[in-house]
């Protein structure tokens, strides 16, 4: 008997021109576009195995980290779920050899690799790799574009997850979001040396959810109108040329401009939603000091900082200069968690840009903790596709950690 | 003989709509009409004293709570002096029996009746007392309007305190500024149950000067035109409105707004300006759930935060609900420095309103000092015309303080 089984990880994204803002609230249409940079699996992951079986009974089933989690009538998950059954359907109809996977329940387990407690996005790099495990075990003809549709609607920035590399998502201009899609704009061969360094911030409040806080800012803000449409497309347009002509000064200022302008937008709602806290801006000053002091001696940017809707930042840097920045957020922010240091970057021979001044720091430092832990990693590729040996879940459908 | 000298005092204004932009930096000409409450001289205010005297010898001298200042020649207090010593000499030419002051030295002497530590715009009164007891001086006929012109030239903001009550400085359009100046929108026997409570919070870090980071913001921020063009014209005759029916809903709601609108553009700007730290985050956090909480139940707004170029809050609220914003600050943020409470309201019989979430503010409570003062006033009125008993100087034209 042949078990119709896949299992895909996808990766995490992190917007440098961001999302913030949906036009359809329904179908996850944003109001402005937006770009983001896959992160590598290696170090960052959703992994989801999905199976589907004519004798499961109580229909579909899905664990998200072991837990079962509903699949609500209606809600995103089975908005989802219907959209791969229609397109498996169509295949089905196709070729009337196919078994009718569409017909048959499924069970999906999903894992993430790093903690809730890291405040990444998990949501994002979850459903990609929800709907390519199934569009796997669905054997889709669909390209990842016409995938990211489907991947939209379960969670909005999840479409630029189902690429490597560098990332759009367009917003588009249907009313029924099937040009809403995201599109690779370069892969990450095309500037490899790309790093990222997540630095997980700790705060004692539990910000706004992006949800909710996104709607707010639309209903509220008289700044968000003028950023979506005068401000976003001349930025994407400019940091599309960067990428494409890997010119990391441009990539690095329009990176950190949308960042703090996202965060302006947020401030201006009302009552106002404030993601960054004091460590956030502390790091903010690292950052802004190591480019100001490079450039003053003649130098580029050494690195951008960027803020989602949380604390927490992640500062891009090239594999050239990450080290300086390694090494100054490591000695200025003490972790809790010893720094794996994957690159080997730490305590390595760096010296800061001449006339860095280490008065923009905190005097006496910042606390042990403040900042918890540090990732560090690069630009990476979009879904893979895993073999059955490393699938979530055992012979009877059921998350192999449970069973 | 006849001695010639004037002592005035002046008031600290706060602004509800704020003055973030020059489009001219010589005139001090701003890119947005402000508006303001004037605080009471009772608690905060500036005193300047001067004197004309044909036998000083060195020209003019200044000195600032104690310490002599260099009028530099093209300077702002030079600036401000010449237009002062032009009205004189308009007012001599028409009689000639009228002294000669125009072409006398001047000694002025000022001080502050607040701490420069506490955070205060001190530019503001201080450069008003100078306009104020110097008018009086030259015995001036030019109205308070026409004296704001002046006053302008030497701090922008300084022109709102040339009045009491609430004060609108009109950004005019000519370009010699002749038409940049300020007038009253309400006195403050209008509206004289308008409270003040400015929260002196600590920060290790000197921000950047409003001087140098408000041409930053026109430089680099990709809102500020939108704010200045489309938000803040429309928000200046909606809280004119507000003050002239004492609807303080309203009031409540725009200063909020225009105060988190101004952070957010300080926010836009490139490297970004941060003034609001982690504490006047949750000074904010209060009063917007201190406002949720009473609104829930049915109620109007309890109080409206404001902030300037640094973390200090003021937050204004009618005499009525102001017991419930003094007990709820002194309790959440306890001081250094005991409040003298001069309204007798800390630890009066208030009660929270239903429903209000404690959880907004940090577990455990702020450490002492993180709010350092609390300074209670009210709205106030224009400068004073304070007897020669009062006055700094001494016979030789020299500070009392250092003779």
């Amino acid at each position: 008997m042949t078990v119709y089984q896949a299992t895909a990880s996808a990766p995490v994204n992190i917007a440098c021109i961001k999302y913030w803002g949906k036009r359809d609230t329904a179908l996850i249409l944003p109001t402005n576009s937006s770009l983001s940079v896959t992160l590598s699996q290696d170090h960052l992951r959703s992994t989801t195995s999905s199976r589907a079986d004519a004798s499961f009974e109580q229909g579909d089933r899905l664990w998200l980290n072991g837990k079962e989690e509903e699949i609500k009538a209606g809600g995103r998950t089975a908005t989802c779920l219907a959209a791969l059954r229609k397109w498996r359907k169509e295949v089905e109809d196709r070729d009337s050899s196919e078994p009718k996977l569409s017909e048959w329940p499924l069970r999906i387990a999903s894992y993430n690799n790093f903690p809730t407690a890291a405040g990444l996005a998990s949501s994002a790099s979850g459903l990609a790799a929800l709907v390519a495990s199934v569009s796997q075990l669905y054997a889709l003809p669909q390209s990842a574009s016409e995938l990211s549709l489907i991947a939209r609607q379960g969670s909005g920035s999840a479409c630029r997850s189902l690429f490597g590399g560098f990332v759009a998502w367009r917003m588009g201009e249907r009313d029924d979001g099937s040009d809403s899609l995201a599109e690779q704009v370069a892969t990450r061969e095309h500037w490899p040396n790309m790093h990222a360094l997540i630095c997980v911030v700790s705060d004692a409040k539990k910000g706004t959810s992006s949800t909710s806080g996104m709607q707010l800012t639309v209903k509220t803000s008289t700044l968000l109108e003028h950023r979506i449409k005068h401000v976003v497309p001349q930025r994407m347009e400019e940091i599309e040329r960067a990428i494409a002509a890997k010119d990391f000064d441009s990539f690095a200022r329009i990176t950190m401009k949308d960042s703090n302008s996202f965060h302006a937008v947020c401030l201006d709602t009302e009552p106002p939603i404030f993601y960054l806290n004091d460590v956030s801006r502390a790091i903010i000053a690292v950052i802004e000091e190591l480019n100001r002091a490079s450039i003053a001696n003649g130098n580029g940017y050494i690195a951008a900082y960027t803020f989602d809707a949380g604390p927490n930042a992640v500062i891009y840097a090239l594999e050239e200069t990450m080290p300086v920045v390694v090494n100054a957020i490591n000695e200025f922010f003490p972790q809790n968690q010893t720094f794996p240091d994957p690159f080997k970057m730490l305590n390595k021979d760096v010296t800061r840009p001449q006339g860095f001044n280490g008065a923009v720091v905190r005097e006496g430092g910042w606390e042990k903790g403040a900042v918890s832990r540090l990732i560090h990693t690069t630009v990476g590729d979009g879904p893979r596709r895993l073999g059955d040996e490393e699938s979530l879940l055992n012979e009877a459908g059921v998350p192999k950690t449970l069973a």
